[in-house]
């Protein structure tokens, strides 16, 4: 089979390589219906993590069982599938609290960008869908394996409740399914953080009612302008920059929460500045496979389309030109369909 | 009247001072019934924190209301109050959202180390108890001021629920605190962190269930042994030092939380560990007014007997040996009569 392998910042290639194989009782193998480049990929591609020698890319993914081993009962082949970025046996106590992406077996995907993929821990990460959805909804189905689940879980970090407030510093596709979680949660008032126009746009119609194009101190600014002066109820940390942390932080009024789930990168909290906001923080890796069942129900119900994040769509022996057009971001998100 | 003034680090005089004075239509001045001694006070004991010139001492106090300014009217001259070490006027944004300790127009008190104290925002910060309570209370209404409504809030921001397991990372007043408050949201299981049989006995007598007198990884992992392998429901950070955050941190599971009530010194907070630990955190200084009816009310019923934390009591005109004994740990806290 083919599929994309990093081998130095800025090159990433469409190769072939081995066939998928189940290795474990645990596993189960899938043919990709569609996968795509995540913002965080474009990390190791703009050379702000290593690439020590060349790896295959990619932990986003919907597609068809080919091969389940002999412990996983949850799914068969044939059947549609929605996974998470980080599998889970679901038994663990982590994942019976509500933790799966602490899973104390837990193992990320990195190999999703291809034709076929192994799937670790499938019988605690795989959900099947009823029938096999249409077309249309392929889009929004990937988007729940990471960036729709990622920013659910943003806005549940942050403590979204009916009628708050709450703030989205970023607008990246975890950004933008960020606001349609904090409508969904029922947030009153959704302010998204964006410079963008076509982003602004998506923001809008996916529940945004302010937009503030100002960053750092003016945009603080312009956030406690229209919060009567203190700061949001809840702030979406969608980044991971210490900018974006440091603009988080600032927006949300004391007794707020921020949700962060962009991976920091040299974001470091000062503990006194943190202690005086009286703001509470919590991030991490999302838990998707816990909001699956209930997210995959609302996009088969068309009560969220997160899918229109993807405003690329591209063959995946393309996956070379989805990369660059993020990193020029001359597009938001790439789907890629082999 | 006097007062305690420290000069320099290890220099503490009590001297003779300018009698308080209503000096806004919101201030109350009280004749002091008790003070004390408080674990954040030996910063500048220790010269861990600046003195750059003499500067009265003191932010814990209950007493009788001496006089009061024409705008204030929820107490009056010979009542019995407890207040807070930090003020508010109950009535702004943050003070309506319960957090009294960001009230906008907030001021800490500094000054309670005296015969008499003014008192600022003292309509939107004193609690008068319905009749003058017995000498027998007085040591526990005091710890209300400060220490166990702190206590109370770690426990509040840690999120500790009935039957869940608790950390408390410090053996001071508002560890020992902590207990109580744990142990009255409903924990089943507070593990209490000290090396000093004293505090450990009351920290027993508090409701602890274990007690862990191991520091760093020894005393994580003797944490995680007692807590199914994956750490704490909830955690409460008491002491303000790295060693103690990254205790904290370390101790609570992923999806566990953390009340941090320590003043920070020196604290710095990874966002990459904080991102993957799954760990809630927040902090602050204690909205001790929005607390202050209840846990007067757990006091007067004998329901909660924080005043156990003072094992020292002296005339107020020996402060100084109060501090000294405090820096010698030959005291978990001094309490000081006028």
């Amino acid at each position: 089979m083919r599929g994309a392998v990093i081998h130095a910042p800025g090159d990433v290639r469409f190769e072939e390589l081995d066939d998928p194989e189940i290795s474990r009782p645990t596993d189960a193998v899938i043919r990709t219906v569609a996968t795509c480049v995540c913002g965080s990929d474009l990390w190791p591609y703009r050379g702000a993590e290593p690439v020590d020698e060349p790896q295959p890319m990619g932990h986003e993914y919907v597609g068809i069982v080919e091969e389940v081993g002999s412990e996983v009962t949850n799914v068969e082949p044939g059947q549609f599938v929605v996974g998470s970025f980080a599998t889970s046996d679901n038994t663990c106590p982590n994942c019976l609290n509500g933790w799966q992406s602490s899973c104390l077996g837990r193992e990320f995907m990195s190999t999703c960008q291809a034709e076929y993929v192994r799937i670790p821990n499938a019988h605690g990460t795989l959900v099947a869908t009823d029938d096999q959805p249409d077309g249309e909804f392929v889009p929004s189905l990937l988007a729940v394996s990471d960036v729709m689940g990622t920013g659910w879980y943003a806005a549940v970090a942050a403590e979204v409740t009916p009628g708050s407030t709450a703030v989205v510093v970023g607008d990246g596709a975890v950004g933008l399914c960020g606001v349609i979680a904090a409508r969904e949660l029922g947030a009153e008032r959704i302010i998204a953080m964006s410079r963008h126009e076509s982003r602004q746009k998506l923001a809008v119609e996916f529940g945004a009612t302010d937009i503030i194009s100002e960053r750092g101190d003016e945009g603080i600014a312009r956030v406690k302008d229209l919060t009567g002066g203190i700061g949001a109820d809840s702030v979406l940390e969608c980044v991971g920059t210490p900018e974006a942390m440091r603009q988080a932080l600032h927006s949300a009024r004391p007794g707020g929460n921020v949700g962060f789930v962009g991976v920091p990168h040299d974001v470091a909290i000062d503990g006194q500045e943190l202690f005086f906001s009286h703001v509470g923080l919590r991030g991490g890796p999302a838990p998707v496979r816990a909001y699956l069942p209930d997210l995959i129900d609302r996009v088969l119900t068309g009560r969220i389309n997160p899918g229109k994040v993807f405003d690329l769509t591209l063959p995946l022996e393309q996956v070379a030109e989805g990369y660059r057009a993020m990193d020029e971001r001359r597009a938001i998100k790439a789907l890629l369909k082999p």
